[in-house]
């Protein structure tokens, strides 16, 4: 155990990757590198010009080698070790960010000829254009009452990979018939550092409505929906290995690039929010890890599988081996603070003053309450066509007032989440929260307390998402029997706790009471109110091209 | 009708007083002198330093008598006229403000001994601590099947004159008991200019609940709500001068400090929002009228009287002789619109840089739908515990967007009022809209015509109420027949002329359905998701005190 005692983790983040090197005796973060990607989102045109459409959203693939072949070598001479003490390596990437590749795993975008179709490029886990094919997905699932819909609280996502895929398939088959595969871009980059394909099973389940129990759905269901669709699998394949597993051992070319020996332990690919629960050193069930940023994941272990509404997914292994992991979340958090910031016209410190200001008030005193559907509803609604709501409002309505209603909107989301795992008899007795929202903004996690009743723990950590990637590389390195020892001897010590206050929760009671009639009446017996909006604005648009 | 073709009109509004020299032959205005008062509005603690409740809008009767004795003269300076010229003076004053006076018309709060005691002072319109005497008037009324309520939309206002004495003769016997009469400070100037007191009509039916063919509500309901409160025409009188009549003649210490002569005609007093009908030269059915400003006042003239909800009040002769007038109105619209201008922190600037950019932008175009409840809701629901919602919001909702869906509040919430008058029966044709907002923003004044689908005119006039008021002035010093007559020679030319936009209208259309739903629900059916909240921000703030 001695002489290689550091793993890296690379986390690929939606505008720059993070090389991490963790000592794996101690939990301590020697180093870490952040390389910003060159081309960040693509969401006009393409680097040679070609525009793109609404609600696009691409990737370079080219970004990505760029943070492991400048990330890896400044990360280890920060660390002020060689390549040699490093027993191992795990990536995770956003997802489900997918793309085409040819038989040798060359990323189409980069081949002659297909560089200026759009289609080639890798579609970035927001690209939102095949939100069409995901309705008539889950159209047709639900006529024909596929069981699968369960695992996903009764609605796919546009986000995910068959609309991505099928979006191809209609819109240019050349490209489609050009591609050998289409797959994760964490399984691409192992590809990439071991020479050999290895996909793994946690994004098939999430994100290619794949079970290890039923397999993919039907081909007939495809067909129902796209006639002449043909084989679901044939870009996806159909072995997918279990996450805590060696994917194989880095190529001598690759080695030398990065400055690690050659054959250094890869761990198979992962996810950047499924990785950050052994990251935040949770492996036990019953606690709700939330990370907390632009958007909010949710994770949870359970011992059993409970299909319910209100979930992205529930997977058999999906996040730790041996569990059930479901998945939740909301679609806009940091965005929506952003947003307040940029329209009341003020500068980054802005943040610190509302949050200032915010933290000086009682419970209940703002009169407000909002709903922080301002990028839809993920859960429990699954809901794009959602949008954002203020109740509540005088001529006494302070921007720091307005600020905190928007705390307390993602707060009571939170809850409403938490409720329905509960509901369904998935009980929680703790949140785990991390990310930049979790750190910096302590009001939020008392809210989230006060809100939930439940004790709220941030560990010490920027770094929790690379943090489980070096400990899924350290597992493959065999430097630890299984991930759940690896958490065990790493865990990142609770930077701040936070503790439930009755007297707040009372409040906070009352007030959700609002909230929850609202979010139903709003989102589900009166939806039309909003989708009517929204409808109108989309007709409006359309005209005035 | 050629020596004295002048007359003189004083507006006192919230915080200033204005004095025009109009004159009779054409209508035109000679010279406007403003006069904004010392102590403005009196909310936080009197004059000498006695402190105010939550609630309290007091002013200083002296600050009337400035607006008088500086405005006046400086006016007939400034039209180049001697005082001999002019023919007749009349007043409009906001309203319910109301004072309490000695035998002599001295108010109690110049007495001494008297001038810390808060309830000896003028009570601005705006002075909202008599809600709980309002409710209780409005239980009991409802209890009893008063048919006055009727008149009133189906409830009283804590704003008018009953609530805010009955307040006096609980809080502070000895100042009820001192005064001789609580009345009007429109009826207070004109007893100071003519020396005689001379109660008018007008506020006697919209404020204090009296009817010509009625009386006032009996001795039995007042008594069934607060025993001993006594005989209700005790401070208020029971004789009530018509509007167009002559109140008296300068008297002559009061002539000679105004530089007019002695034995001048003045009108009986009247109420700024009346006066602007004919201000506005309006004296036929089917108007809308809206005096545009903080908030908005609606007149309608009408051949009978409809008794509806979502009134303020009808009254027979109210606003002019031989017509039924109609009021409604909404509660916060320029103040709406400063509030968004100064939660932005922006300056008076943003006014016209927001009504550009919010005048780019489509109907239906920007998502968003707001209710105007800022200050709660006037007309149509007579709540003031309602709130402000704005529906709609995404990550990319812009603040001229929201701008313009709070002008598009505005314009839905008139709507809905002239929707009211329609199907009650009174027809509406056209919209004269004149005030602040009316001048400053077309495009509000294109929203109105849109949204409700009837033209809209604007004079070509700042001093609408108090060309109205110097109207009122010259009727009774018989340069017209009557009120009517003065209109005809008199009305101001349309500055502005907005036609509805069918295209526009259609879009609308289909938003206005959603605001309808959204109005009755929030407002009504589900009242109690908004008036939960405002509970729970009351219950906190006490505990917090």
């Amino acid at each position: 155990m001695s002489e290689r005692p550091y793993a890296i983790g690379v986390d690929f983040g939606t505008e720059s990757g993070r090389v991490l090197v963790l000592d794996t005796r101690t939990g301590e973060e020697l180093a870490v590198a952040v390389v910003p990607y060159r081309s960040a989102v693509i969401d006009r045109a393409l680097p040679g010009g070609e525009p793109l459409g609404d609600d696009w959203a691409l990737q370079d693939p080219d970004d990505w080698m760029t943070v492991l072949e400048a990330g890896i070598p400044q990360a280890l001479s920060d660390a002020g070790i060689q390549g040699d003490a490093v027993a191992g390596v795990g990536v995770d990437v956003t997802s489900c960010t997918v793309l085409p590749v040819n038989a040798q795993g060359e990323p189409l975008c980069r081949i002659a000829g297909l560089r200026d179709r759009p289609h080639a490029w890798p579609k970035l886990w927001k690209h939102h254009a095949a939100q069409p094919v995901a309705d008539r997905l889950n159209l047709v699932a639900r006529e024909r009452g596929e069981d699968f819909l369960t695992r996903y609280g009764g609605r796919i996502s546009s986000e995910w990979y068959f609309p991505k895929l099928i979006e191809i398939w209609l819109e240019d088959r050349a490209v489609y018939d050009r591609s050998a595969a289409f797959l994760e871009a964490t399984d691409w980059l192992v590809w990439q550092l071991t020479g050999d394909e290895c996909r793994q099973s946690c994004t098939a389940a999430y994100k290619a409505m794949w079970s290890a129990d039923d397999g993919l759905p039907s081909r007939e269901y495809f067909a129902a929906a796209y006639p002449g669709f043909g084989d679901p699998a044939a870009k996806l394949g159909t072995a997918f290995a279990p996450l805590g597993t060696r994917a194989g051992g880095l190529t001598a070319q690759r080695a030398q690039r990065l400055e690690l020996p050659a054959g250094t332990a890869v761990a198979v690919g992962n996810v950047d929010s499924f990785v950050s629960v052994p990251g935040a050193g949770v492996q036990e069930t019953g606690v709700f890890v939330s990370v907390i940023g632009t958007s909010i994941c949710d994770m949870v272990l359970g011992g059993r599988e409970v299909r319910m509404p209100g979930i992205t997914g529930v997977a058999r292994d999906g996040i730790l081996p041996g569990l059930w992991g479901y998945e939740a979340g909301q679609a806009a958090v940091g965005d929506m603070l952003a947003w307040f910031v940029r329209t009341l016209g003020r500068g980054l410190d802005a943040y610190a003053e509302l949050e200032a200001g915010a933290s000086e008030i009682a419970p209940g005193a703002t009169g407000l309450l909002a709903l922080d559907w301002f990028n839809g509803n993920r859960s429990i609604l699954a809901d794009a066509d959602l949008t954002g709501v203020i109740l509540g409002l005088t001529l006494q309505s302070r921007p720091e007032e307005i600020y905190r209603a928007l705390l307390e909107s993602i707060s009571f989301g939170n809850r409403r989440i938490m409720d329905n795992f509960h509901e369904h008899g998935v009980l929680l007795h703790e949140i785990v929260a991390c990310g930049g929202i979790a750190e910096k903004s302590p009001l939020t996690m008392q809210l989230f307390a006060d809100i939930s009743g439940r004790p709220v723990r941030v560990p010490a950590s920027s770094e929790i998402p690379a943090r489980g990637a070096a400990l899924f590389g350290a597992v493959a390195a065999g430097r630890f029997a299984d991930i759940g020892a690896a958490v065990r001897a790493t865990r990142p010590p609770s930077a701040r706790r936070y503790q439930p206050d009755p007297a707040a929760g009372a409040v906070y009671d009352r007030v959700y009471a609002i909230h929850r009639t609202l979010h139903d009446a709003l989102g589900d017996t009166q939806v039309e109110l909003l989708h009517g909006l929204k409808r109108i604005r989309a007709d409006t648009r359309r005209r005035s091209r």
